[in-house]
Parts: structure tokens; sequence; C-alpha cells
């Protein structure tokens, strides 16, 4: 099953894919359908008797609009560790986004005037089925809801000025999620899922999901040691090698780029990045 | 004016401390009410006509329980760079906690099995009273609701594992805020606020507001760039010097250990440690 947040004219909705379709759910986003109950998949599959739209035409919100917290793995590829000139942790190397990062996945990515690093990171999003606390690896994927697509967008003047990256990482409306939930059922629990990003049409990180150091199991026992894992979470898991600044001469995105960011079976993102419009909230 | 959120028999209920009492508020938390609108002061201030009790007989929750974001700063006193052997930054070092780590002021701190290194940091609370985006220095108090006390309790051997402080910032049920939110004009906005942390009777942390690295205009400021900043949102300014993890023999806070922490016109926490119940959710 596949899942997603789009907007309508009367506000944010939950919708299934049927075909070139979308059935339209009797939730505002796929957070609130995962947070109504433990049989939310049987709910999401057999409501929706109701509107359907084209697929073609979805307009997709952040897949989950208002997660109650958005954990990020860095430095979970060995391949982005190594162009990073940074050994592999020996623990998972956990930093937060906030919510109000989010965006929806074809949403325009805005450019803050702030920083001239922006750069991008594919990753395998993990969104939270269920509540997770002191959970073993063996029994991790029993909380998981799905799999979708981050583009954990990072401002590396902002992320690197100082010891902890959170600056760089939690720019308002920076961060593309979608655009689908899939169900762990359709992709075997993304163990292992090609994943490109391409800017501007130029293939810039090709990787695989079976190529993450600590996996989905793994970080997410670890993290219920620390805090209750609830429904509708979502866990960013790192990002392979090819980011734009460690290339020679290093690349950023600006007004005018596309990004295009696809992961085998959970879809495909384009993120046109335009000058954010900063008005001043005082 | 002085307002805590505290639990009563049918739930969270924001009041306002008159004298020896609290006068409950039609609001379910302190959060909710500077959420109201921006008049939520004049409205603290006249509501409140029904249920009164003792203020001595409150049972404080955390201050605001559920803040959009809870942002702190590291390094932000010269004291405690020094006694950590690091430099001073050159900007604010921002991190997150996720609201599920916040308790209330007096309640049970959780030591979890997984660390033996749980630490002690007191540090000035701000919270934000209205939306700030790309404000000014010059405005950013105008941003301000209140103060108030925070713990930022810090398992050191999870924040130092790796990079990134996180892991060991926002432990369940870790970080005890309030008692109270004092308003601006009660306190000069916290420029100049002794500040004191006792563990088990023993002075460790003593200093004042007035010797913050980044104050907290330049803070606000400064995030206000990132994201914006809402009604509720929670910033911790950063620590003085006397953590116990810097201490010669180390120290740290085991199950029976009290931690008192007063600041000057905001009032005093005691938190009781206790080994944490880790039930599995699974």
């Amino acid at each position: 099953m596949k899942l997603a947040t789009i907007r309508t004219t009367e506000g944010l909705r939950a919708a299934r894919v049927d075909g070139d379709e979308l059935a339209l759910l009797p939730f505002t986003d796929v957070g609130a359908l995962i947070a109504s109950g433990e049989d939310w998949a049987e709910r999401a599959a057999s409501a929706g008797d109701g509107a359907r739209i084209p697929l073609a035409e979805a307009d997709f919100a952040p897949l989950t609009p208002a997660p109650e917290k958005v954990f990020c793995v860095g430095l979970n590829y060995a391949s982005h560790a190594a162009e990073a000139h940074l050994d592999i942790p020996q623990h998972p190397t956990l930093f937060a986004k906030f919510a109000r990062s989010l965006i929806g996945a074809n949403d325009d990515l805005e450019i803050p005037s702030a920083s001239d690093k922006v750069d991008w990171e594919i990753e395998l999003g993990v969104v939270i089925g269920k509540p997770a606390r002191h959970v073993s690896e063996a029994d991790a994927l029993d909380h998981v809801a799905g799999y979708t697509i981050v583009n954990d967008v990072s401002m590396r003047d902002w992320q690197l000025r100082t010891s902890q990256f959170l600056a760089g990482k939690t720019f308002e409306h920076s961060t593309p999620v979608g655009p689908f939930l899939v169900t762990p059922d359709e992709i075997d629990h993304a163990r292992s899922l090609r994943m490109e990003l391409s800017v501007d049409g130029e293939v810039k990180q090709s990787s695989a999901t079976d190529d993450l150091v600590f996996t989905v199991p793994q970080i997410i026992s670890y993290i219920s040691t620390i805090i209750t894992l609830v429904p509708g979470d979502l866990i960013a898991t790192g990002t392979p090698a090819g980011v734009g600044h460690v290339a020679d001469p290093p690349a950023y995105l600006t007004p005018g780029s596309s990004v295009t960011c696809s992961i085998e079976g959970l879809g495909t993102q384009t993120t046109r990045c335009v000058a954010a419009r900063e008005a001043v909230v005082a």
C-alpha cells in the first residue's frame, strides 16, 4: 500500500494510491492516520469510498506534517564518511530536525539569503507505526509504518560553524519528505533499494540502502533506549557519498536548481529551488 | 506575574500565582495560554475567578508540556567552556531536545540503566510569547513571554560518544522545567539574576545570567534567521561552570541524589533522582 498526504481545497487529506488515482481517506494526513490506532493499515486499505483525484494532479504536502520527533542519522554510509574524511562512528550519530522544516515532495525549496552553501542529501526515511521503547533489534521492524524519501537539505555553512549540526539542518521549509509512505510488505522493509539523486539532470548520489552502516532495526532499537518513538515519528537514516560540499569544486543549490530524488519502490521527488521570501515576523 | 502549569484531578491546568495561592486559569497549560493570542498576558492577569489551591500543594507539570521546539545553547558561559577545555564559539552552538524529555520542576528524575554519567546543568530558560522570524536583536525581547529554570540534564556517555549531543540530551523524562514562568517586567528580562545549583545540599554551580556569552536577544535573533520561533517554544540558554563530568573526581547523579536549582526571582526546583522504570513497549 502507498499512502500520501495531499493538499485539497478543504485542507490536508490523507490518501491511498489506487492505480493512477488517489482515494481520499477520512484523516487530515498520514501522520494522523497512523496515530489513529494499531489497525491503521486496515482502515487505510478499506476506507475511502468517497472522492478520488488523479494521481497526476496531486499536490503533495509533507508526508507527516507534524511528527513529534524527527531524528536524523549522520555518517551512516561508509562512502559518505570517507568523502567527509571522517571515521565511521561506533554508535549512530543522532541529530534533530524540527517539523517546521519539512516540505512536500515537489514543493519549492527555499534558499535562504543567509546561506550560500545549501547542499543535498538523499536519505531513506522511516516512519514509525506504533510506540517503541526499549525494543530489541529483533522486534524493531514491527514498529515501522513504512518508508519514504527524505532530502536532508543542509546549509553547510551553518551546519559546520559550531560542533552541532542542528542550525544547518533545520532551516524553515527546507526538507522534502515524500511523496509516498510505502508499507513494508511492498518493499521487503527497504533492505535493498537503489537510491539516486540528481541536480539539474546530473547524477550526484547513487547508492543503495543495503550500504547503511547502522540498519533500520539497529537505529530504532538504539533510539528507543533513549526515548519513546511514537506513531508518525520520522527517522532520516543518513546519506551516501556524493554531496556537493565535498565535491571538487564544491557545488551547491541556488535559486533555479532542480533536485530529483528517487528510491526504488518509493517514488520520486522533484524539488525546484527558489529564493526564500524572507518577511520579518516581529 | 508568575504562571505555572499544574496537575489537577481533572488533568493539566494553567495557573497564576496570587500570593500563597494559585488561581486556576481556563487553559490546559502555560503553553496553551501563550498560544491563545497576543493578549495572553492580559487574559492571564484577569481570568481565574474560579478555583484556587494553596501554592504549597501544587504538583508542577512541565511548564510548557508540548513546545513545538526546544532549542538549547551549548558553551554559552565562558566559565563552562573553560572547564570543558573548549573555546568560546563564534556563533551560538544550538542543539535540540524533544518535548517528551521535559518533566515538572519537582518531578522525579529517572536515571536510566543505560547511563552511569548523568550530569546536571542549571540554565536560564526563555519561553517565546509571539512568533519571531528574521527579528533583529533590538526587537527580540518583544518576543519573550517570560523566563524559567531548566536543568539540562545530560547523559555524558551518550552525549559524547558521537560528535552530536542529542542522544545524551533528550532522554525521556530527564529535563526539569519550571516551576514558574515569570514575565519580563518582574525581573528586567533576566539580565542579571543569580543562579545556583546544589546536589545533596552541596553547591556545584553558582553564577549569574549576566555571564552569558550570547545574550537572550542575540540567541532569539540568531534562531529566527533559521526558523520561525512560535509561542511556547523553549530556549535553554546554556550552563555555567560546575558540572559533574569535569569535576575531579567526576561526579554524577544516581538514584537517591537530590538536585536543587534556584534562579533569583524565578523560584526553585528540587528534583529527586530515582531508578528509571524501564518497561518495554513493543
